[in-house]
């Protein structure tokens, strides 16, 4: 079986010096995998030439003339670069002519445009964005919405718990994956009014057998991997991933002040790879007529390697018809439903 | 000047084994301080006795025959267990026996008994629970609300932003200092709608010179010192909170792993210091008529006695004065000042 990936190829802070050699690094330890690299044909090819690569039968070049900037205002990609590569990679997705795209480009631009090329699927609200972090268990715990919903209602938390539960368990080989949902305790009493309604959407699809709710969690299970999915609403997840990522920042920043903190950062090292986000990279953005996957725009190639091996796993396993089945299976009666053509 | 703490003894999850040397050290470091330690007499006697110490003109023991477990539901602290130590030392501040009081206890029963005892300030709706966090300048974040108020209206977090730039100027000597406004981007279109309802709040405030309104910051500034104060409602600063401490003890974790990694974070220990929470242990509930500090209920004698130290610095500094000076100056309007008797 080739499942087929677009790459749009310019985006995230590094482009192609990234994106180029973590394709040619994929597609070698994958051979069911044809990539198509987006982006400015003469960029991309000097880039392959650079390492002694060309386009061939699994490597083909889509030119596309624009760039969306790390800094462009959504509008600016949305209406003004209609030949981004960033909106052809998400093109060849709608077409047919790949079964997923990745983008490290600016995460707002990259779901605006999804979203109008794509459209959202049948039953769903809103997309959301669904993040992969490192746990005490050693496993991954996936977390959604990570900022694109940020006035949510109880339904569209339901929603976002429905479709963590399908890409956990495809992408993780498990069958019933254990869903959280993000609060200020693990009482049933505890929360906001939004958690509260959501907590008993949750229990009744659990009480039928549709899905494996494990109750409240606090910010500090997330990483003791306490339930496989953590549901929140985009500003808490956002706000959250911020500050993961900031204190992490800092602790790397407190290494380097002495040669003798960055000996012993040198010395752990093997310890901290435990920790290392670069193997956590790539986000999905669920919800949408087509899989679309976002590299973080600082990724290494090491660390977009990673996010196409994501999207790649979300096309074979199937994950897109799988959303649809188990939408179209727990929310036949919600506005969303009704709202979708 | 003397300032008269009153320390809930018995709270936290190590009792007089940590709050008693904490006391004991303060002490002797603070010559205008004077200690009433509440709780069972004779453990306390006991624990004294440990050290070589006992009750004298500065450091006096006042009985409570109950204990407030870590675990007891808000109810039992506020209705069954009366003559609690965490109560009674906040009745000494009620009665003005003492100037503020310190507590490791359960955070719920601390701020419901606090509300119950002291009552809310005039001009504030709801008090919050205000934490200090490292940053990157090396300098401390003061972030609000930490969990006491999971479902805000905008004139909540603009009270609360006016709470924590009082005590920020009188702990740390700035002026006027920065408030930033938690958000998922810089941007002023950025948030959902209270957030961008509490931002016109602020902004007039910082129009008229009332307050330094930085704008709109996100969760990675919180480490990056942004701005010196980070307002939020309670269900994200709470989550946010335990996930950054969830992420810390994941570390902590990670590095006990192996010996090698030990020995790195042995010799990194100087860096690691600058991260330690222990110097930012205390978090104050703010907007009661009077001042309660919260100790982390893990907090060990070093950190409990950080937070003795930030309750008499904020008696020292009158802090509660200049809470009713501002909100009366900036809230002469609001349903609170209304509400408030």
């Amino acid at each position: 079986m080739t499942i087929k990936i677009s790459i749009d190829c310019m985006g995230g802070d590094h482009g192609p010096s990234v994106t180029i050699p973590a394709a040619l690094s994929f597609l070698k330890q994958q051979p069911e995998a044809e990539l198509i690299l987006v982006g400015l044909e003469d960029v991309l090819r000097a880039e392959l030439k650079k390492h002694h690569a060309a386009s061939n039968a699994r490597l083909s070049i889509r030119h596309a003339s624009e760039v969306v900037a790390m800094d462009d205002p959504v509008e600016v990609a949305l209406r003004r670069k209609k030949d981004s590569s960033m909106r052809v990679a998400v093109e060849l997705v709608k077409d047919g002519s790949a079964n997923a795209c990745v983008s490290a480009g600016n995460t707002g631009a990259l779901m605006a445009v999804s979203r109008y090329v794509l459209k959202t699927m049948a039953g769903v609200d809103r997309p959301a964005i669904c993040s992969i972090l490192p746990n005490q268990k050693n496993g991954p715990t996936y977390m959604l919405d990570l900022g694109a919903n940020v006035d949510c209602e109880p339904h569209h938390l339901h929603q976002f718990a429905i479709m963590g539960s399908v890409l956990f368990s495809a992408m993780e080989g498990v069958a019933r994956p254990t869903i959280g949902l993000l609060n200020v305790g693990t009482e049933e009493i505890k929360g906001n009014e939004v958690v509260k309604a959501t907590a008993l959407l949750l229990r009744a699809d659990h009480e039928r057998g549709a899905l494996n709710f494990y109750g409240n969690v606090e910010g500090n299970d997330i990483f003791k991997g306490t339930a496989n999915v953590v549901v929140c609403d985009g500003f808490v997840g956002n706000v959250t991933l911020k500050a993961i990522e900031g204190l992490s920042r800092f602790m790397k920043s407190v290494f380097k002040q002495s040669w003798l903190s960055m000996l012993g950062a040198l010395i752990a090292r093997g310890a901290l790879k435990k920790l290392n986000p670069e193997r956590y990279n790539g986000a999905g953005l669920l919800g949408l007529k087509g899989l679309v996957f976002k590299s973080h725009g600082g990724a290494n190639a090491y660390a977009f390697e990673w996010a196409l091996k994501r999207a790649f796993d979300a096309a074979k396993y199937n994950v897109q018809e799988q959303l649809s089945a188990m939408i179209a299976d727990l929310m036949p009666d919600t506005p969303g439903a009704q709202r979708q053509g």
